[in-house]
């Protein structure tokens, strides 16, 4: 049996992180909130009977709880610091960039190594080889421990010093989840105004997605490069593509909110003198330097 | 030699369908408007001295041009009705559902069985087993001619008998693709404000890719279930998570209208009495019935 390893949370992430640490072998002692929940998991793990006693019996503790307010609290706890002090805290739970900074301030008169983590994937995809969970703060835990990161996603990426680091790049995250899902619901709403099968759209997702791959990489050429230059397709051609999108939303009666804004960043990138382009020079009017 | 082929358009995309058909063993003759394209394209196909001329050497015609006025002057030209007539015509040019209804009248008095179709995907992907092309009107051609719509794009995928349900269908998708596009490069201009690395974000992209296709995938099953009860995550939960994107790129001094769209179609879903309920429910608010 490796290391003891404290998971504070038993959430749909945090039992998520807790089953990963086991199955990698490590002597997992956990705690919730929730008697029920404390309940539930106790057949697969050791709960202890408090947090403090969690901490205590471990050398790493994971903090994945509801909220930054939450993982606040836990820092007060009576007895806290006592267990905590020296050993090493991996911050999992979800939270801003300032959230993160004002974590780390919290949490340094405890005398504890923290390393701030954001994670990039869903519950189900915890303990997979290719799932992402993005870290900043202490380099030193981060390359100290590896066996624990790589257990919980098989990617561990190490962002910056700053606190807020891995939130912020985990808000770039963020911002393609939520663009991709709504671009795909629209998409849905699109289907049934014209009577066709959302099934039929939606079964086609992995034909679709090597060509956001493609994409992606376009992307982290160009912009790494600076350069914008290419054969793919320009502004002008994009603000065709996305104006047809817009014109049979607005035709159909559909909310327009999304098609809209597609339009409007194509044409102030056309506006702003960019209009042979490609696509990722975008980035330049959404951050005006 | 399989049949003879025509495609009229050698752009980027029409020189990867004709490429594609010739590689599956078609006789394919070729024309485009440009005759330093007509050239450089001999070497690789039989290019024909006119339209009309490739026209009547063909049983099949592709027709893959710049737009959709482009499309209809085609139709107009000199002797096409008497080369055309009684043949088979599969349109692949760009066009809006609107456009696609108006080509299939146009089309109607030369005699011509027309099957419209609307490319899913990019012209590097052409030929490929997964990539889709969505096709409408004559299911008969559809069916009849398998073999060359799978040489040009693996999928061949039937949507109705409308002339316009393949652009329509082609509509959601490029709703997904405008808006993954620009939560790609959103998520960039995030990075930089931060001053991180760009590249550490969009070089996770394959990580990325699983939860949008599993995303995708219960989106599908709550959709033709009408069932948006699931335990990924509530709009209540996402409200949190989008406005925290905003609040960043609002701090930042980021262009704000795509963050603010998500926030918005999430708050109008928890507003309709959604809050409790899985993301895909914002297609009711997306069209209100």
């Amino acid at each position: 049996m490796k290391r003891p390893v404290a998971v504070i949370g038993l959430g749909f992430m945090g039992s998520a992180l807790a089953r990963a640490l086991a199955c990698a072998g490590f002597n997992v002692c956990a705690w919730t909130r929730s008697a029920a929940r404390r309940a539930e998991f106790s057949n697969e793990f050791h709960v202890s009977a408090s947090a403090v006693d969690a901490v205590e019996a471990a050398d790493v503790v994971v903090l994945c709880i509801t909220n930054f307010d939450a993982s606040a609290e836990f820092l007060e706890l009576a007895g806290l610091a006592e267990a905590l002090g020296g050993k090493t805290l991996i911050q999992l739970t979800s939270e801003s960039p300032e959230e993160a900074r004002r974590f780390a301030t919290l949490a340094e008169p405890l005398g504890v190594a923290v390393l701030d983590g954001a994670i990039a994937t869903m519950p189900s995809s915890i303990g997979n080889r290719d799932a992402v969970i993005y870290y900043s703060g202490d380099r030193a835990i981060f390359d100290r421990e590896h066996e624990i990161l790589a257990a919980m996603a098989g990617k561990p990426t190490y962002c910056g010093t700053d606190p807020s680091d891995a939130s912020s790049m985990d808000m770039a995250w963020l911002s393609l989840f939520y663009s991709a899902a709504l671009g795909l619901i629209q998409g849905i709403a699109i289907c049934q105004a014209a009577r066709l099968d959302p099934s039929t759209y939606l079964n086609a997702t992995p034909s679709y997605l090597p060509e956001i791959l493609a994409m992606s990489k376009d992307f982290e050429r160009q912009t790494r490069l600076d350069n914008f230059t290419g054969n793919q397709a320009n502004m002008t051609l994009h603000l065709g593509g996305a104006a047809q999108v817009l014109a049979v939303c607005a035709a159909k009666g559909l909310d327009t909110r999304l098609p809209q804004a597609a339009v409007d960043l194509i044409q102030k990138s056309i506006d702003a003198g960019f209009a042979e382009l490609e696509f990722a020079v975008a980035a330049k009017v959404i951050r005006p330097l």
